[in-house]
């Protein structure tokens, strides 16, 4: 993947904030202005931007729009925390949103600091903070392209040349920015003259996988083929998959991982098939505030996700459905964990703790 | 469920063999006449009529509708021994198909070793060939309800009052005739005052279960929750799931039974979590002639039944996609499999060996 083919699932051009809307992918490229945190929040809860890293960015972007279009300066400082509540909140599994959002309360809280008694106009001070919540923002998408890199580079050592990878859901580059992170080390082994068979899971009920993941795959040529995620067992028991790679919404204290439902099913079916099974995340997706998985809130998503597909109803009107979003796997069937300083493995409590120590809060 | 309320997939009425076109359901519920042999493999093919009994019923009512519309006397015996071949394959996975033409073959070849010699006309020794085809069909589909009822009893006992059940695809009525196999446990259990609640895998593709088992469990009063498929795992980790009960489309010698896609993953989280799974079969399901699961012929279905839901396209048009319609569940995995002669325990080879002893061929 070169840097001219790169998505970006949100970015800045001058004043704007853009998004890539995911919902029409593969079938239509639509990228949309977004004006208020209001429509962010929007745009993340129907999962037009998706993906913890990039709704952490996104919600770094939410706050800075907040600040840009605060009436007056005076009303500047209550929107702001408005902001960072109802971004924060707009999604509840992944931390990533809201790692990104106290990142950026943080440096308002630090500019306001250095501002005071120094006798600069409201609007001045004002400018001052929007620029510096724009920066942050601009900032924490930098890093983020720069952490899927090195987890690419950290991940490319498992692969061999011929290699069949099975991922779940959708954290490449349109889940992140650049390199994603559970593509990110197919990217850079591919890059490095590897050849590589990419099974994506079509990853139910949104299918990010076949809509996400495949579209962006082929159109950073590599080999993908897509098959529904009852079959993903039925492949590794034909001895088809060499590897599993997923991305995160969060990472507990003891190395449990939060990621998209389904992502359980196959950590079982890896286990009991010797496969290896690995998790890819950067640090903002580590919640060492959590002892285990069953404190990470599992996010129940409307049944309508589940029983229709655009006009078309696909279930009796009358029939119950629960739709969770998330699944947790415990760490006992995670092989090790690929982030941006290396590759963790068990005991996670130790490598994880270690891991962070010395990490940007 | 009593008898008013029973669908059947399959069934004649006069002369005209009928079929409910499960393609359209739940939101229309469509009878069709079948003329033809073809129209019937048409049918069998497009799973407009499908689950492993059901497309046996299909199949004998084919051989009875190759003979009634064979040309002339002397042609019949050449349309039945090629509506015997065609219809016999139209599916590869489901062994009753092949049981159920091959055993209409034997039909035709008694009667007509039977009128042999007798100086009847060519018209009336067809006309008693036909009678035979269809009062033979019509006992296939009568001793489909009777095993199936049989089936519901020897599987009721499995299931504690308020117990919850997870099945997967649907091998209910409509799968076979009146209580289906997977789901005829339920029934019978509901009936005899134990509260049930049942889990339906989705089950894509084609979503058979969300489509079918969900709004057949809802017309028989049965408390029924749809969930993706991914979801399984994840509420078995929870504690939700008592039971699995799914269906199946050929057993092998060894007790390795092939079901719809997904089953083995279902069947692996049962095992990871302690949860017992059963296999709900009758004796026509069984190949004695196949040592095991390998030697199934495993259905490769079109990429499209992936790629769209009607007119939507939901993958990029070039993605390469597999389809495979079935997966294999190993003996080791299975903690029973019930019959309509009891429940067969491991080791199968033998219990499967006695169970068929006796059995019609």
């Amino acid at each position: 993947m070169n840097e001219q083919k790169r998505i970006l699932p949100v970015w800045r051009e001058g004043d704007a904030v853009m998004i890539l809307d995911q919902r029409l992918l593969p079938g239509e490229v639509l990228f949309r202005a977004v004006q208020t945190p209001d429509e962010m929040i929007g745009y993340i809860k129907v999962l037009a931007v998706r993906g913890a890293p990039a709704i952490g960015i996104a919600g770094a972007y939410g706050i800075y729009l907040a600040a840009r279009h605060a009436a007056t300066p005076s009303r500047m400082e209550a929107a702001i925390l408005d902001a960072v509540e109802h971004v924060g909140n707009a999604r509840p599994t992944a931390v990533n949103l809201q790692w990104a959002v106290n990142r950026q309360l943080a440096v308002f809280r630090s500019v306001k600091a250095s501002l005071r008694d120094q006798g600069i106009s409201d609007q001045s001070a004002a400018d001052l903070i929007i620029k510096a919540l724009r920066d942050s923002a601009d900032a924490i998408l930098a890093e983020d392209i720069d952490l899927c890199r090195r987890i690419g580079q950290a991940g490319a050592a498992l692969i061999q040349d011929g290699a069949t990878i099975l991922t779940h859901c959708n954290a490449g580059g349109l889940a992140t920015s650049g390199y994603g992170t559970a593509l990110a080390p197919i990217y850079v082994a591919q890059e490095s003259g590897k050849r590589v068979h990419v099974f994506a899971d079509e990853t139910r009920p949104l299918l990010q996988g076949m809509r996400l993941t495949a579209w962006e795959l082929l159109h950073n040529g590599v080999d993908v083929t897509v098959i529904c995620d009852n079959a993903a067992a039925s492949l590794m028991r034909k001895g088809l998959i060499d590897l599993v790679i997923v991305g995160a919404d969060r990472i507990a204290k003891n190395g449990d991982a939060a990621n998209k439902i389904g992502t359980y099913s196959v950590a079982l079916a890896a286990k009991a098939h010797g496969i290896p099974f690995y998790i890819a995340a950067p640090h903002s997706t580590f919640d060492p505030s959590i002892p285990d998985g069953s404190h990470i809130p599992i996010e129940e998503r409307p049944a309508e996700e589940v029983t229709q597909w655009k006009d078309c109803r696909l279930a009796p009107t009358s029939v119950k459905v629960i739709n969770p979003a998330f699944d947790v796997t415990p760490a006992s069937l995670i092989t090790g964990i690929i982030t941006e300083s290396g590759i963790l493995r068990a005991p996670y409590e130790t490598a994880i703790a270690d891991f962070l120590k010395g990490k940007q809060a």
